[in-house]
């Protein structure tokens, strides 16, 4: 049961978001900022940072519907790709650019300061530009501020995962600064 | 020195966010929905929550110009109740409501579940509302993020209070959201 009443039953960051409007508008304007381009990180890419930060926090509801958009932009059909990134990313199929800009997300999940210079040289050399690492810093860090609102509030995560695959459609669709979507959606777990 | 290169010398959260206006403006924006308003809590408690959580993040720069905000609505010319507060809030002159909103925020700041069904329900007894619960998560949640992307980003943070005295005025005056502030700025530390 959330801590306070959020005067929805809506699911996950929706209903504090629904609670309060006027700082749910600059949120989803930031995740749109940082995850709705393909400049530079890809949209898949920015999801799957978030998601594994989102699992290394151990937040359900946003490791689950982040996932659901990671797959959706990947073709991950069956998670078996955001899944095995969440276990162990080392073993998979991803880039070693993606690798070292997830070792960096690792990172500012635990701190700012947790961040090495060497981490960094890491990612340079396998490519990473200026603007990637930079989002990789930022994307991390506002997972590390979404996942707290999410459980910090104790808000409720619907367990179907169909749930997470409509509303990743949906995302992939209009983005995260949809106005209709705090109203429209009431969805029961 | 910073990891990237901000092509900008400015201290602190304005390196990154010179370098990356567009995610600059939501992340403003939000700053100023939870900290630039006196409904429930006021400015300066709103300020002293971000301290508090930035100090328990060791973000050298973030608890010193949000203490310096803080030490400025609040009158607390010398710093010495910022300083005290960040040392051990409960041996302060803080009311009994602050006492417990500050715990709250302390759990978040360590991680959304740590906030205890205990803690909330001890916060309400000291009269909080679930506005001021609500924002307390908030403003706690946020500067994670805050912490996050000045400290992943190696950022330089000026030693000389005079510079956060400074800024805490300009701050005070205009807002975190005034455009202006990004450019005209430069402060050597």
């Amino acid at each position: 049961m959330p801590h306070i009443q959020f005067q929805n039953d809506l699911p996950g960051i929706l209903g504090p978001m629904n609670f309060s409007p006027h700082t749910a508008e600059p949120m989803n304007a930031l995740a749109n900022a940082l995850l709705q381009t393909d400049e530079g990180l890809s949209r898949g890419e920015r999801e799957l940072i978030a998601t594994y930060v989102s699992s290394q926090n151990d937040c359900f509801f946003c490791q689950t519907i982040h996932g659901a958009v990671a797959s959706e932009y990947l073709g991950d059909d069956d998670w078996s790709l955001v899944k095995a990134v969440k276990c162990d990313y080392e073993q998979t199929a991803l880039s070693d650019k993606m690798k070292a800009l997830l070792a960096i997300a690792g990172s500012v999940q635990k701190g700012g300061k947790h961040v090495t210079t060497e981490q960094v040289e890491a990612a340079k050399v396998q490519g990473a530009t200026d603007r990637e690492i930079h989002d990789t810093v930022l994307i991390a860090a506002a997972f590390c501020m979404f996942n707290r609102y999410v459980d910090g509030l104790a808000t409720i995560a619907p367990q179907n995962p169909e749930v997470y695959r409509a509303r990743a459609a949906r995302v992939v669709e209009k983005g995260y600064s949809s106005e209709g979507k705090y109203t429209s959606e009431k969805i029961i777990s």
